[in-house]
């Protein structure tokens, strides 16, 4: 029997394992045996693979419901062939033993170059593959994609929690002061999205994106603006924030007590400066949680996040590889929808797409209108989140080893 | 008309608010006229009284959408009669000015010495007022309360975010390790509540408490056999951990650079000594989040939190008071349900309950079957959240000043 491959490639998503759920439920669908690597490249290249033929189809549903991997990804990336020759040849022998003929590899702008490596590979070892990309990244700097899985939801999750803390913040008197810590180490998207947070009688957050240096003269007049008129303010810092002479901020908090790196990022960071004006403020570390939250998934996201696992495996099963499922936007009748397009892995492979000028406002510290309509869309619906016994259901099935 | 005020005290919940409604709604359904105090005991002290009996029932019930705390409130404590008599007899004049015969106090246990002293107040001044408390506090540390309203909703929302994490942690390989700082100044619920994360097929998350000093060797020898067994670990600590002399940890990070405090609390200071072990920890502070979280309340927490703010509004409409609307659990037919009785204030304020022994494990990093079956009943159901274009809908009513 001739396999479609599902491989998950770099750091996870609240939705990942919704496109694998899209990409295996179409494979079963069109009678082709579905597996997935063990733990990503690494385990492919170990001939580690799950047969998910066998899996019940509430197992395969159940992909749906779990944040994470549910395969196990990794973040090795497959080296040039006059790289690594042996790992070429090692893959080949895999892809072969197990019958391999349609590979999807779901992945970031980094993944995607394996991706194509893995279509080159095809060609050179003479291997009946086809492979095509689906694209995931919560950082949403993937070319070509309207968004990228993953990220509408981890942006719902910020602006809402940001929405909830606002709230609480504002109950309790003046002076506070609210710093909150977001991923994004090269591009500001999780950043901005936090600007939603506000509702309509408070001013936006202050944001601090990897696109514009750091100036503190200039944060510090619209804190201390925001202090007068308000009471309190609400920050946002992105982990990649940079100096102007291009330092990551994280990275200027080497302890001289310890002789080590202090941890603490961004965040503590901007919390240490903000003492410097006398005020004292709240800083959240969102870290993982704000990948990981499937109990508030982006309805937009999670349906996207199925179709593009979908759709590639539609086109890998008929023979239209080197391509990754893009996700563009479509206006019609005043209403926003996504259409999913074949695009070159070549045009996406290794890009990395900021926030565009376009977006962030001329104080360097907020969006524009533009942003919101961009934005506001992918935010919408929810998905229903399975509970047991008052915690989220997030057990993950027992996936069989191929033999 | 006479009156019944609502006050709110100390730090939000996700569920203070629901107390409220639970008061105000009350209130309007036995014909007397519902207000709260704007902004807690210093609102009340220079008579800005929010008319609750002009509101619509709708902005009533939004009450119940709303973290924070939606009238406002103040960590104002009212000082005794001696110390402070011009207090006294301005609280006196506010009372009598806006005819308030019932007077809800909503707070922990710090806030219920204030409540004791309104009741003396009347007395002092010969007022018609019957004072009721109505618990809360998400640190769960009120005594004869077998929980605090606002707890279990933290307690929740901790555990499905950690779990949430530990999913994703599990899926990216090894030598992962996770440190969640929880809330918790003195007392180790909170931090506790997280043992729950785990799921069958993974150990419990290794717990430091305040409860229990700091003990670099034995936790570094758990961590070690953790990552030696399973490859990752999680561990949880509290803001309020201590070392074997009585400091809290979170303040043994003085910079000898900056000359001011450093921030990053336990957990960042955590993460640092994990380095020691030459592992690298990710590290998220959840902050206000946790308290603030709408979005995910338990049931059970959401419809005890409105039942103590009703029955104690029935008390006092009663004259019944001088008592707190303690939670008492009742196991029935295998069956945990609770009961709301009334408790003398004095038995209760400023009284600071500890995770009792019982619920320690022996290594002093977990928690014993007997802490399990106490939480597991408290974290039961789910309340909807409403939404409004993709985000929670935290639209605070505008109250009206009575005049």
């Amino acid at each position: 029997m001739s396999r479609l491959l599902y491989l998950q490639s770099g750091g996870p998503s609240a939705v990942l394992n919704t496109s694998a759920q899209g990409a295996l439920e179409t494979a079963r669908a069109r009678g082709v045996g579905g597996c997935a690597a063990a733990d990503g490249l690494a385990g492919l290249l170990a001939g580690r693979i799950y047969d998910i033929s066998r899996a019940s189809a509430a197992d395969v549903a159940q992909l749906g419901n779990l944040p994470g991997a549910a395969f196990g990804s990794s973040r090795h990336i497959l080296p040039a062939y006059h790289v690594a020759p042996q790992q070429w040849e090692q893959l080949a022998g895999v892809l072969r033993r197990f019958d391999i003929r349609y590979l999807l590899l779901n992945g970031g702008n980094g993944s995607m170059t394996t991706a194509q490596r893995l279509a080159e590979l095809a060609e050179r070892f003479d291997l009946p593959l086809t492979a095509v990309g689906v694209p995931k990244t919560i950082d949403n700097d993937l070319e070509g994609c309207d968004f990228s899985p993953g990220f509408p939801s981890a942006a719902k999750y910020l602006a809402a929690s940001l929405r909830e803390v606002i709230t609480d913040m504002r109950s309790m008197g003046g002076g506070r002061v609210f710093v909150m810590e977001t991923m994004g180490r090269h591009v500001g998207w999780l950043a901005a999205a936090c600007a939603l947070a506000a509702g309509d009688d408070e001013p936006a957050p202050l944001l601090l994106l990897p696109e514009r240096a750091y100036d503190e003269d200039k944060l510090f007049a619209a804190v201390k603006e925001r202090m007068a008129r308000h009471g309190h303010c609400a920050l946002v810092v992105s982990e990649g924030l940079r100096d102007a002479a291009g330092h990551f901020v994280s990275q200027m908090r080497e302890s001289q007590t310890y002789g080590h790196e202090q941890l603490g990022g961004a965040g503590v960071w901007l919390g240490e400066r903000l003492q410097t004006l006398g005020l004292h403020a709240h800083v959240a570390v969102v870290d993982c949680l704000q990948r990981a939250a499937r109990h508030m998934l982006s309805g937009v996201d999670a349906r996207l996040a199925y179709r593009v696992g979908a759709e590639a495996a539609d086109w890998a099963l008929s023979g239209r590889g080197g391509v990754m499922a893009a996700i563009h936007r479509r206006l019609r009748d005043d209403s926003v929808d996504w259409d999913v397009v074949p695009m070159a892995l070549a045009e996406v492979a290794d890009k990395e797409r900021e926030l565009p000028d376009a977006f962030i406002g001329a104080d360097g510290l907020s969006v524009t209108p533009a942003f919101h309509d961009y934005l506001r869309p992918l935010l919408q619906g929810e998905v229903a989140q399975p509970w047991v016994d008052g915690l989220p259901d997030l057990r993950v099935p027992r996936w069989t080893l191929l033999e």
